[in-house]
C-alpha cells in the first residue's frame, strides 16, 4: 500500500486540488501522528510530490517535536489558521480544498478573512471527506492497533461474565467495567458504555441507569475501549438465569435472540471485497424481516471503526459503496421490543482479500448466567 | 429572569430574525430538555410569541415524549433537516438564522437543498452563537445543577487526598478517581482527568500517563464530573512530601505555588458584574509577570462552564466582554516550568450581584501529603 501522504497525493490529483487544508483532528493525527487538540495540516502538491506542514500552538511545542516525524512543524504566535493560509499564499496556491463536512461556516469565513490577496471567494473549494475516505481503508499498523483494542474489549467482556450479577445497578456494572478497562491500559472508553437490562434493552440507545439487574432479564452490553488512539466496539446480550424451569417468557426472549444471531452471522458471511454496504445490511435485514422483526430493527447494520468510533462506510440500506480489503466495520443488527426487552449482537470485522476476519471473537451463542 | 424561550425570542428580535434552526445539541438540550444524539429545534417568531418545535428520529420517539414538555415533537420518516425546513416553508418563513459557529459547510448545503422554493441562497442567515451566548448566563435550575456537580468534584478531590500515594501511576490515580466518581453518581467525567506529576506537570496539557508518582514531586490534578448534564471543573496541585528537611528544590516549587495561588485569588477577587474578561485575566497575569513567570503562564485564565465543559465567556487577554450575574466561569492560572514542574490552581466561580461565589471551595493552601 502507498504511504498515507502518497494516497492523499493521489486523491488530491483525482479531485484536481493543488492544495489542501486539513482541520479535522483525527485526519490531522492520521497524516502527522500529532495527538494535540489544536492543529492544522496544510498540503501543497508540486513537481516533487506533496509537501505537508503541521501548524499548532505554543502549548504543544514539545509534544509536536516528539510526535511529528514526517513533516515540518510551525508554531506561530498568531492563530494557526492565519499562518497556514499565509503559507499557502506564499507558495502561490490558487485553489485549496477543505473538508466541508467538518469545517463550520464560521471557520470557512475565518479562513477567507486570512487571505490577503483578492482571491477571498475563490481560494477555498469544498472537498468533503477527502481524508476521512482514505482513512476507511486501514494500513497494517492501524489493523494491528484495532486488533489489540478489539482484543482488550473481548477480554473485558469475558472477565465481566465472571462478576456481573442480579442486584447490581446498570451504572455500577458500567463503572466497574470502565475501571477495569483503565487498569488494563485503555486510554479511555470509545463511547459511553451501554448496559441496558430488561425493558431498558428495548431502547436502542439506553444508557447505563440506576436500574438494578434482575434474574429472568436479558442484558445488552455495548462497550469499546481506546488503545493507541484506535477504538474497539462490540455488543453482547446475555440472559440472567432464574435457576428455575424455562418459562415461556424466557423461551420468547431466546427465540428473538437466535434470530438476531442468525441475522448477525449472515451479515458477517456477506462481508467480502466488492460486496456493497447495502448487500451486507440486507443480509441481516431479510432474516429479521422473515421473522416479523423488521420494524424492531430500527438502525443500520454497522459502521466503520478506526481513530473515531463512527467512521465510513455506513453499512445501511441504499448505500452502494463497495467494501475493500482493509476496511474495519461493525456488524450489529438488533431487535428492540418496546416495553419488553431487546437484543443486539455486534462484532468488529476486518474485510480481508477473501471475506471477513472477526476481530471480536468472544462467544455469541445464547449465554445464561 | 425570562424563560429560556422568552430570552431567545428577545435575542431573535434584536438580531432581526423571524426564524431559527438550532442544531448544536447542547443548545437543543438547553431549549427543550432533550438529551438524545440527533435533533433539531426550529423556532418561528409570530404575533403570539415564539413557536418552537423539536424534530428527532425514530430511535428517540419514547425518550422525546418523556423529556420534551415545552414544545411539540415531530418524528419524521425522512431526515430531520428536510422535515424542519419544510415546516419553516409551510409557515412562510423567508429568513431563518442558523449558528454558523457549529453548522458545517456541508450541513448548510444540505439545509439549502431541502428548500423547495426559489429561496435557496437567501433563506439561511448566519447567526453565530445566538443560543450559546444566552447559555452563558445560567438560570436558577442550572446554577443548582452546577453547584451539585462542583460539590461532587470537591468531594472526590478531598477523598483522593486520603488514598493517593507515591508509587501509584498517574493512570491508576485517574482510573481510581473516575471509578469513585461513577459510583458517587457522576454520569461521566466532563473531560479526560489530568494527573501530571513532576516534570510532566510542566506540560499544560499532560494526560495521565504510566509515570509513577514520586516523593518530592508536585502533582497537578484537574478533574470534572457531569451531573444531570452539567459539568464541574477544578484543579489542585499538591506536594508529595519526602519526610525529610525542606530541600532547596521543594522551596523553589513552593515559591512558584504561592505565586500562582496569589494570582488565582487576585483573579477571583476581580470577578464582579461589569468587570471585563480581560481585567480578570490581567489580575492574575500581572502577579505572575511581577514574579517573572509571565511566559510560564501560556494560556487564558478561564472559561465558562455549563452543559459543555468549555463555553463562553473566555477569560483572556483582549476580551472586552463584561461579566454578568449568573455566569459560571473557571479561574485557573498556572505556571509551567518546562522540564521541571508545573502548578495550576482552578476554581469554578459563580458571578453574583456583588462579586464571586466559589463553587469549588476545597482547600487550596500549600498541601503536603
Amino acid at each position: 500500500m502507498l504511504s498515507r501522504s502518497g494516497r492523499l497525493s493521489a486523491a488530491m490529483k483525482q479531485a484536481k486540488l493543488s492544495a489542501l487544508l486539513v482541520t479535522h483532528l483525527p485526519d490531522v493525527r492520521w497524516l502527522s501522528g500529532f495527538t494535540g487538540s489544536n492543529a492544522i495540516v496544510a498540503g501543497i502538491a508540486g513537481r516533487n510530490g506533496l509537501r505537508l506542514r503541521l501548524f499548532t500552538d505554543g502549548r504543544y511545542t514539545q509534544q509536536a517535536k516528539q510526535e511529528v516525524r514526517s513533516m515540518p512543524v510551525t508554531v506561530p504566535k498568531r492563530a494557526i489558521t492565519a499562518e497556514a493560509v499565509t503559507w499557502l499564499e506564499k507558495n502561490r496556491v490558487t485553489r485549496c480544498g477543505f473538508d466541508s463536512s467538518s469545517v463550520t461556516v464560521a471557520s470557512l469565513e475565518a479562513m477567507r478573512k486570512a487571505v490577503s490577496s483578492g482571491k477571498r471567494r475563490s481560494l477555498f473549494q469544498p472537498a468533503p471527506g477527502i481524508v476521512s475516505t482514505l482513512r476507511e481503508v486501514k494500513d497494517a499498523a492501524e489493523i494491528d492497533a484495532l486488533r489489540r483494542a478489539a482484543h482488550l474489549g473481548c477480554h473485558l467482556y469475558e472477565d465481566l461474565l465472571g462478576w456481573i450479577e442480579p442486584g447490581m445497578t446498570e451504572a455500577a456494572v458500567a463503572a466497574e467495567l470502565e475501571h477495569r478497562a483503565r487498569l488494563a491500559g485503555a486510554e479511555a472508553m470509545s463511547f459511553e458504555t451501554i448496559v441496558a437490562s430488561g425493558v431498558r434493552g428495548g431502547l436502542p440507545h439506553g444508557r447505563a441507569s440506576a436500574k438494578r439487574l434482575t434474574a429472568g432479564e436479558m442484558v445488552t452490553l455495548d462497550l469499546g475501549v481506546i488503545l493507541d488512539g484506535y477504538c474497539s466496539d462490540m455488543t453482547r446480550t446475555v440472559y440472567l438465569g432464574t435457576g428455575k424451569r424455562v418459562s415461556s417468557r424466557e423461551a420468547g426472549q431466546r427465540r428473538v435472540y437466535e434470530t438476531v444471531l442468525q441475522a448477525q452471522m449472515a451479515a458477517v458471511d456477506a462481508v467480502q471485497p466488492g460486496a456493497t454496504c447495502e448487500e451486507v445490511d440486507e443480509a441481516a435485514r431479510q432474516i429479521l424481516r422473515a421473522a416479523g422483526l423488521e420494524k424492531e430493527f430500527s438502525h443500520s447494520t454497522g459502521h466503520g471503526v478506526g481513530l473515531e468510533i463512527h467512521e465510513g462506510p455506513r453499512i445501511g440500506a441504499k448505500v452502494k459503496q463497495k467494501l475493500e480489503p482493509g476496511m474495519v466495520i461493525t456488524i450489529e443488527p438488533g431487535a428492540y421490543l418496546a416495553g419488553k426487552f431487546g437484543v443486539r449482537i455486534e462484532d468488529t470485522v476486518l474485510v480481508t482479500a477473501r471475506g471477513a476476519e472477526i476481530l471480536t471473537p468472544s462467544p455469541k451463542a445464547w449465554t445464561e448466567l
